[in-house]
């Protein structure tokens, strides 16, 4: 697996020659990332691409190749996977679609061919119908959309390039796999990468069906105690049984089987896509909550109480107040106000000569208390730059305890920028509505449950 | 109502001489707004406040006053309410908290002077703890911080500001009403208000408690064949009801209650925030969807898939194509590709010399099927700028389908800006995932039956 996630020399074959938006130009997009590894294009038709020397076949390269990726036309692909299997390339990612994914019989055919060339050999193949591997430490992917790259904690195993693509909120690649129809590499293989490589804290998995269910549920079950394993299962129903056949050629199997072995594997399971995405920035970024008690400075009331029906949706609780926390928030409260766990700020924070430091007090003061486990800063992003003095500062506490999860509701209109600035930064998790943030803190402390079991 | 909603002239008490990020001035803001009615600042240390004339009390100013704004600290409060309303002013919105809201006797008797003088009066009261109103159609908001307003067609009433600040997909202003105590104003006023309103195609609410359940779950039942409610009712539990106590005084009440009154209601109840927003959006732009089945066309079949599991969850069905979208399809597509619901349209663009023109072919031939009753588009945002063309097409495509809800799911690292964008554009709903997409429809489906039973 090493040589599809850090290759040193790559072949690319069938590289174009067409560059900008719609051309899809994998050797471009490596160009622009700033990839340090040997490049050799591979076509037929031209003798430069891009400024590097083209060849007419693999077979003319003389240095040696760690990884191998094949983009062109289905019916050419198992003669390639053939020269560069004898040429001596043990690792080769197959781009193309049409093979099991295809309703054809030609498109199997091709795929038993692949299959017949690496029986026996050395050659591993990704794909088809991939974009391959990614790694944002060294500036690679073999992805034809150009993706983002960020040096994140996260591991992906998938069987879509939608997960490479990303989403708003966070590129999951860090280093990711893209099994696509998983002819051959498969999520037991890129497990065993994940769970050696020190760069990878968190691994998320998009799975829609895998013919060794029984491999991966074993080996998930020896990395859980060691790394969290976040999953979505897809392709519950039979109607998505049946577009998953088509998708990647996957069996879907049932969804009470998985869930149950995944869950005794001590995998974490998202409901949904966006489940996944949040629980993997938590994971990835902050530490485990060991207990069930959380901390909760709102800036509205209103926001407090949705952050309670959160907690009792997800079994989570409202802590409360350590007396000395009580008597120093007090302190510098108005007489008024009811000091309690959800801390509404807003008041005590307007009375204050110096607001900002009075709100980061409190949320010190949170963290401190340690009858608290997980700490939530609940605030509203008002205008265009989201305040990077409290984004520092939410750092800065956030490093000087770090074993206690800090995380942050951010609404507003401009909250959606607010969240990836605070989330980039790597130190606090940051969501747009108390409950998603609830939900990923809740995740943490099951987590850290399984673990205590172990 | 109608003072509260659509002020000619408006009174500020308290009016701040204070200007920028942390003064929270509300007629700096409403001069920003551009709001066009007669503003009189009202403060006796002042005679001129941001070029305005400003009095030293109420009385003094001598032409029709539609709405005063009380925002001064609260033991001021009830003798300025007296003044306002000895001085004809009949409608009157107070901002300071420290009322029902607050731990000591000092709040309640203070609220107590402020009920005894609206009492047999013709002066009604918003507040206490309350932005107050906003209105995006003539440029007004009460509120002491600056939100967005935006002429859309969603009527809110809340009891928090947060629902005022917004959120990064939607301002819910529109018109809105933040009731913060509710000592008078109350969620029936309102609901009247909005029922007769033109403007507003669909209401949102934040519940925390009511005092008169029984009137609020009448008109509702008035309102919904007529207009959709969605609600967001909070404070669940028992920790969040002590909570909504303190924070507007409310009694939030059983949760099985409300949830089984609400529902005889015809009101659409929203899970938890994000849902309120999502399914706000979706009812205020998009028309109802008659029958059940979803037509779907994915740059992905990994998120094809995930959109039938949401089908599931939800209860709606990918339909089969009738046989003339079949074989239009089929006949721009590759051989070897399987066409089918979801369509998988990946293959068949990339297999065009006009990609973008056979997507949106596609797409117009779903909203022509008779057999189909929303169609949604799953595409990515790779770059900054979100394809204008695009956006463009989706909207004339939703324009010519008036009957037929347009629905989006946007991936990729600029999803988010794509969505605002689109979702502004006031004719295509759009989400982050395909499941929150598939959540809505299946509500406008929801909605629909409701009103076929009536």
């Amino acid at each position: 697996m090493k040589r599809f996630m850090e290759p040193k020399s790559v072949a690319i074959i069938g590289s174009s020659r067409d560059t900008g938006e719609w051309s899809f130009n994998i050797l471009e997009h490596l160009l622009t990332y700033g990839y340090q590894g040997k490049l050799y294009p591979v076509n037929p038709n031209a003798s430069e691409i891009l400024g590097l020397k083209s060849y007419a076949s693999v077979s003319e390269i003389t240095s040696d190749i760690d990884l191998a990726i094949i983009s062109t036309p289905r019916v050419l692909t198992p003669q390639l996977v053939k020269e560069c299997s004898k040429h001596g390339i043990h690792a080769i990612t197959v781009i193309g679609q049409g093979f099991n994914d295809a309703s054809d019989s030609q498109g199997k055919q091709l795929q038993k061919e692949i299959d017949d060339v690496i029986k026996n050999s050395q050659t591993r193949v990704l794909g088809p119908n991939t974009l391959g591997t990614a790694n944002a430490y060294i500036n690679f992917s073999s992805s034809f959309s150009k993706i983002r790259l960020e040096k994140n904690h996260i591991g992906l195993i998938c069987q879509t390039g939608v997960f490479f693509v990303g989403f708003a909120e966070v590129a999951l690649t860090g280093k990711g796999i893209d099994l696509g129809n998983a002819c051959d590499i498969n999520f037991v293989d890129g497990l065993e990468y994940f769970e050696q490589d020190a760069e990878t804290k968190a691994v998320a998995l998009h799975i829609e069906g895998t013919k060794d269910t029984s491999r991966l549920i074993d080996i998930a079950k020896r990395i859980t105690p060691k790394k969290p394993l976040i999953v979505l299962k897809t392709g519950k129903g039979q109607q998505a049984a049946r577009a998953a056949k088509s998708h990647t050629g996957s069996l879907t199997g049932s969804h009470e089987i998985w869930s149950t072995a995944l869950k005794q594997a001590g995998v974490i399971q998202a409901s949904d896509l966006e489940e996944l995405i949040d629980l993997t920035r938590a994971f990835s970024i902050l530490p485990l909550m060991k207990n069930q008690k959380v901390g909760v400075a709102t800036i509205s009331g209103g926001l407090g109480i949705i952050t309670l029906d959160g907690c009792q949706n997800s079994g989570l609780e409202i802590g409360k107040l350590s007396p000395e926390t009580q008597e120093k928030i007090e302190a510098i409260s108005p007489q008024w106000l009811k000091v309690g766990n959800p801390v509404d700020f807003w008041p005590t924070v307007m009375a204050s000569p110096t607001p900002m430091e009075s709100l980061i007090g409190i949320l010190e003061t949170l963290l401190a208390d340690r009858k608290l486990d997980a700490v939530m800063l609940i605030i509203g992003s008002f205008n265009e730059k989201w305040d990077t003095a409290l984004c520092q500062s939410l750092n800065g506490l956030a490093t000087a305890h770090p074993d206690k999860p800090l995380t942050t509701c951010i609404y507003g209109p401009y909250g959606d920028e607010a969240i990836k600035g605070l989330q980039a930064a790597g130190k606090v998790a940051a969501y747009p509505t108390p409950e998603r943030a609830i939900r990923a803190l809740a995740r943490l402390y099951e987590y850290s449950q399984l673990q205590n079991r172990l």
